[in-house]
């Protein structure tokens, strides 16, 4: 039996968007005892990251800090007609995730204390994004 | 029966070599329905990502903008007897991918519409690269 | 039989940890022929990366450029209680990876001649670190 899915998130801008849960009850579900759950997001401007849930404000600075490095409207750009916002977002991307793969020990992810899994929206405009999820044992 | 494979891949300067349908045809091969191909680069001058496949301005910006924010001749740099290129492929290549995960749905590679697999050359002087492929299921 | 193990790493202060040789030799007693390893970190102020394991310069180079793109007491940052190193940690960490996945060929990693896999310690104060290993056939 192949344990296999597809998880769509709502966007709304620019930020990081936590589904550690979804991710979580999904691979409670499939009983499997140990394994790895890759999670791979289908899009180039957006991207996956594992980052600390605990305080908001590490979430706020990590985005403005990404902001700062990567502006918009910046002369180097040419690939302009999609919007300012557009360029930024590929390269925020690349250096970034488009996979991640988390260890399963005794049925559940064995994410660290601190650890949640976010999708990073780097488009201004609401988007609906798709991440497919795939445990290999 | 093991599902793995070496990919070479000849670089002639810097710049992003798309080899999405070496992959893409390896993994339709393969006959697996559901599965993850892992995609490993063995070089620390060069490496993964993956990106906008459609408009080549996007690829532009990208090499454009790491080569201005990782520049050659930097005073920081020690390891300098490699030539000026090095260093700032190795800072290259921590900041993008060694290792990618790609999930298989229905025997193809579910990549999303845009996306495609690049090898991302660092180095001046033309490379023969190795990637390994192996498929999970 | 599952091929899955906690990897304790100790730091004491910034800086990149090798430990190459013990998931090499994890991997040799596990007998699987042809594989992936599956490397995790469970933190989010520390990293992995895979880099040249040759001549020590290059790392630190890879440092000394890190620290320079990200330092402390920027004004920017407003998560500041855990000390002038935690938020430039969380940054470095989303810059470099969580999740390795590297091939096993014959039995062997399959790394490539120089690369090394590395614990990327950005906390000064000493830490005693887990990494999880796991391996797909």
């Amino acid at each position: 039996m192949s344990h296999q899915d597809i998880l769509r998130v709502s966007t709304h801008g620019q930020g990081l968007y936590e589904f550690t849960r979804d991710v979580e009850s999904w691979v409670k579900e499939q009983q499997v005892t140990a394994g790895v759950c890759h999670v791979f997001i289908q899009h180039t401007s957006c991207s996956l990251t594992i980052q600390e849930n605990a305080d908001p404000s590490a979430r706020t600075d990590l985005e403005n800090w990404l902001n700062r490095l990567v502006p918009e409207n910046d002369p180097l750009y040419t690939h302009t007609m999609e919007g300012p916002d557009d360029m930024p977002a590929h390269i925020k991307a690349i250096l970034t995730n488009v996979s991640l793969s988390i260890p399963i020990i005794d049925g559940r992810l064995a994410l660290g204390t601190w650890q949640g899994i976010y999708l990073w929206e780097h488009r201004h405009q609401g988007q609906q994004r798709r991440i497919i999820l795939h445990i290999s044992e």
